[in-house]
């Protein structure tokens, strides 16, 4: 299981290759609601999400072939693996499914990366990735389960306590689980950690209740960036472990939470961005008196316009 | 002259009605110059620009009339003394000329404060709330000639300082003053505080060249948040002496710097929130070798359509 440790080594690792990014407190009334909170402002890191250190931990974690790497992703991943890439002087393809935002292509593209548009869902571009990757010899960077990556994720978590050590329970916005896994396993157990999901992607929600992980349909406003069917065999047994918490939102309070972060913050914030604060604004997650709350703010990846205009 | 003690007296009275805006460092690849830089994120203060902390600092320095308080403002100022207004439960009444942005108006108006939109410009908008308050007895609160104001701007510095002790050149944008006032009042020589402006709205460039406060001509992009005539009487001494060098910028690079701060950082910042940064892409400001730079983004209330489409 990823442990402290691999963290550690991970963040010695990426050391200037991603951002140390900024936390920022705000009063209880700031949100309307009646408790202080601290937002980690992840969606300033390079590429405009969290990706990039698990993608930068895997791509320094192992030799890289002359074909270079090869990632299947819902748009965030495959714009961290074409950042890293790019910086790291390796060769990029990533497959999207035709799910994909053109805001997220193009991001892709912007990093010189080669992108192979195809398939209903993430699913359906892994499977197309992998036989290409078979066919070329490339590294595969998976989104999400992979030691590597969920240790490079893992590293929000060490910087989010370094910054705010006062917390009492952190909310984060769950896909294939690499962020949550990732930093539960650097919290492991000494603050809360709770999973939010939208309900129209229910991954880890679902597979908690089953005991284990399982195949659930996705769709909905976040299921480009939170839209995994399963999640990860690795992450799965750290969030028994150490995840608090599972709790769904519907998609009408994601575009409300968009709404207000841009409204009170000036910050946009794509839906998966915006799903964990969702969970206090439906009441999805109380926060027991005293609380004092962390919100990963995790992506940006988005046309402004849908959250202004909304 | 408003000092260290002014602003530290500010900061202590402003408490929790502003926030605490963190920093970012970012690498010397970041946005393609050779130097690592320093953002202080001011643009994600309350109303969406560094303004309440003077706003906030006058209401709560002087006894506020039954008929509240009254301000002109080309946009952002007049959304602070709303919202510091709402906040502390007093009246505000805001005049903005015909040139603020609807924006900018919805925002004052969001905020339960009572709009006047009138004159070609803040000067004239700053007459009309003068005749209207010497009948309304409503207590004036300056956009940046007034000690309290400076004083609070002033506490931007003071922020920048703590999260950044090892900047050598602060690059703060210049509108009537207030801001580089106070910050350059908190350095009081101690690191190199650059002021910069569009090359449409030369106030203080100008006002140092002529060694007193002029009248200039206005226009350009950022007219509404750094279109200020004349820089104010306060701060022209504390610029004189502490401000090391006063730099213009064209529009089209204003403009450049708002694109780089959205696809680099996904940040939306407004015209005059990116000027500061604009001289280190035209070169108005050249940094010295060794040089620690910081950057003041200060301002966002703008239409991210007009950033990202720009």
């Amino acid at each position: 299981m990823v442990n402290r440790n691999d963290i550690a080594s991970a963040a010695a690792k990426l050391g200037g290759h991603v951002r140390h990014t900024p936390v920022v407190r705000l009063n209880s009334a700031d949100l309307g609601m009646k408790l202080p909170l601290t937002l980690k402002l992840e969606l300033l890191q390079h590429s405009g999400s969290f990706k990039p250190r698990g993608a930068f931990n895997r791509l320094l974690s192992s030799p890289v072939p002359q074909a270079g790497v090869i990632a299947a992703s819902g748009g965030n991943h495959g714009a961290a693996v074409a950042y890293a890439g790019r910086a790291l002087g390796v060769q990029a393809e990533i497959f999207v499914p035709l799910t994909t935002p053109a805001t997220k292509v193009a991001r892709i593209k912007s990093y010189g990366a080669r992108v192979v548009q195809t398939g209903a869902s993430y699913a359906e571009a892994l499977t197309a990735s992998r036989e290409r990757g078979s066919e070329t010899g490339a590294l595969e960077v998976h989104a999400y389960d992979h030691a590597d990556v969920l240790a490079g994720q893992g590293t929000v978590g060490r910087e989010f306590e370094q910054d705010a050590p006062d917390l009492t329970h952190v909310l984060v916005a769950t896909g294939g689980g690499g962020l949550i896994g990732g930093i539960a396993a650097w919290y492991s157990g000494s603050v809360k950690v709770v999973s939010v999901e939208p309900e129209g992607c229910p991954t880890l929600h679902d597979a908690l209740r089953a005991g284990r992980p399982i195949k659930v349909p996705v769709g909905g406003l976040a299921a480009d960036s939170l839209g995994a069917r399963q999640v990860g065999g690795l992450m799965f047994p750290i969030a028994q472990a150490y995840v608090a918490a599972a709790v769904l939102v519907p998609d009408r309070i994601i575009a409300e939470a968009q709404r207000l972060l841009w409204d009170r913050l000036r910050l946009i914030a794509e839906p998966g961005g915006a799903t964990a604060l969702a969970a206090l604004l439906s009441g999805a997650f109380r926060p027991p008196e005293g609380a004092k709350v962390g919100v990963l703010v995790c992506g940006a990846n988005t046309d402004p316009a849908k959250v202004v205009d909304a």
